[in-house]
């Protein structure tokens, strides 16, 4: 698939024009359009500029509010509840993210829930987000659309679930995971499908369990959940925890974003952050995180493996790389951002320049 | 394999007799007989009175610390590190786990971190022990011996490391999630080997990847992490939340105890316990709990699959029929249990009597 390269700075700008020129307030377009090209850097395009069409054509239908009045609904030292009032997604993590940082620097940990919320992206932008203020996270949302039956049903009653963690390191990359709770997400489901592609045996089964590969027969099947029952249980408890405890919506309340573009998602996500230095000493605990690191990588990799990679190290390499290099976008996502430029009469069309 | 069937509270005084006849302190011996037999309860027979003969051997060899000082190293009101004087990790853990409920109900939630602590058995018997206080939990282990390579590496550095989850609902069973971050435990493939069946394709690879099925190989063979690299992560993750940050062991650091029953584990584990409230009213927490799980536990089920059911489903059931009916032991376990009764001069041999 042919890729454009372009600057970081240049996709920011631009996320955060079209985001204005749908009505959202410079603020929120802001903080918004530097989550997602974030999301890009990781490596994430799923949850990247390629989702700003989406977005896109959820706002003009009227499905966001423009001028939400995000705010806490309960509060201790400890803890928080923020209301999102069906803003961006991206901008109510990162409140919520904020005030669960700033509540653990003071209070040693805080574990911040989020309702009437929208689809946030990439979770390992969100749980990174503590690494600079020397924190540990944990971060764990429900998917906005429902691809996953319970473990021996049929029935399309869960998403994708990821959960991410994040750990500081001293001189190794941070630990960085970020997982959804299925052995694939639907996105690469869907491009699978473009691609005519069979599916690795895995992915997807059939409504008689039987393993699914033939791409064209997608809407015949269901993810599965990583390790079988365990990830279906994992999923379930990351839907009880951001979903139930914030009276957000899971289960058979979750609205499938792809075909809804109206109906308030209530989607609920939640942050919890802590101190290491809670448990020992800030210094030494990072110093051990890079020796455990370090172990791993130089142990003996199998026969024709890839190398050992610890969980985030690749994504800041990526990173590293696109900041030098520029960020790829796919010929088609380009091609329905430049439609969306013309549209709304901007200055940059996404044009091949520097 | 012919098994017997005792009465509950039979065998916890019987776990109880056989500790105190090897010096361990009556306290201590009466809270891990009950944390053992908890495990039974749940059908998590390989956590149960299964271990009595390998803890006695340990006991014997002067691997545990028969008086330990378990004390908090650590402490803010919402946090601890309990260091466990490398006593039994049933009784430190239960320490900790009290700890942690003691502080949650006051602050809303508490995190304690463990070191110096032993193999403790089964997480869910710890996640549950929030359930009568209407708390959350959450738990992680550092498992007691490592099994498992890093993803592409075929170094043994990673153990099961198990997570597990609580939380409460109203009529419903509770949800108690306790998994390991391996497709299958090395407990399980030891079974297979024992009984000469065939390994499932999933459980192990040989060092060059393959699926390894004979399970007169086991010793060629790794276990595997749950959706591959995503369960690496979570099993690297859980070593360095359960592990590093309470200066506990992880990596090269493990001791295999079932080969080393003299140098002290230093076992690291965690507890996390948190109010519902701090989010929501509970009764309404708890009733959107059932309900969600009454959606999934009635939603179709796949043909020819067994019913639907949510995690800790079936060890409230199993320990329902247990309490009424007795409790199953194996007769190599009972044979091994009978032998160390005969060898302390105990009332109680386990006799195949009421």
């Amino acid at each position: 698939m042919d890729q454009h390269i372009f600057a970081v700075e240049r996709l920011v700008k631009f996320v955060e024009s079209v985001l204005i020129g749908q009505g959202v307030a410079t603020d929120h377009a802001r903080i918004c359009s530097r989550r997602m090209i974030e999301a890009d850097l990781r490596g994430m395009h799923g949850h990247g500029i390629f989702r700003l069409p989406p977005y896109c054509k959820r706002l003009e239908a009227g499905g966001y509010n423009l001028n939400p009045d995000i705010k806490i609904k309960r509060e201790t030292p400890v803890s928080a509840v923020v209301d999102g009032d069906n803003g961006l997604g991206q901008v109510v993590v990162t409140r919520a993210v904020e005030l669960s940082i700033q509540k653990a620097k003071t209070n040693g940990m805080a574990w911040v829930g989020i309702c009437n919320s929208n689809h946030a992206g990439a979770g390992g932008v969100y749980a990174a987000m503590a690494l600079p203020h020397d924190l540990i996270s944990m971060y764990m949302a429900i998917g906005n659309a429902n691809h996953m039956p319970p473990w021996g049903g049929i029935d399309l009653l869960l998403s994708t679930n990821p959960i991410a963690f994040a750990i500081p390191t001293d001189k190794e990359p941070p630990i960085v995971l970020d997982m959804a709770t299925t052995n694939a997400s639907y996105g690469k489901v869907k491009v699978a499908a473009q691609k005519g592609d069979a599916l690795p045996v895995g992915w997807m089964v059939d409504k008689k369990g039987q393993p699914l590969t033939d791409s064209q027969r997608i809407k015949d099947g269901f993810l599965l959940p990583i390790g079988e029952y365990k990830g279906f249980g994992l999923n379930f408890v990351i839907g009880a925890l951001a979903g139930v405890l914030n009276t957000a919506a899971f289960g058979s309340a979750v609205i499938d974003f792809n075909k809804d573009f109206i109906t308030p998602t209530n989607s609920g996500q939640l942050i919890f952050t802590m101190r290491p230095d809670l448990f020992r000493n800030l210094a030494e605990f990072k110093a051990e995180m890079d020796m455990r690191i370090q172990e791993i990588r130089n142990s003996t990799p199998m026969e024709g493996a890839q190398p050992i990679r610890l969980p985030g190290e690749m994504a800041l390499k990526r990173e590293q790389d696109m900041r030098a290099n520029g960020v790829p976008v796919a010929e088609p996502v380009l091609l329905q951002l430049r439609e969306i430029a013309k549209k709304l009469g901007l200055p940059d069309h996404l044009d091949d320049t520097p």
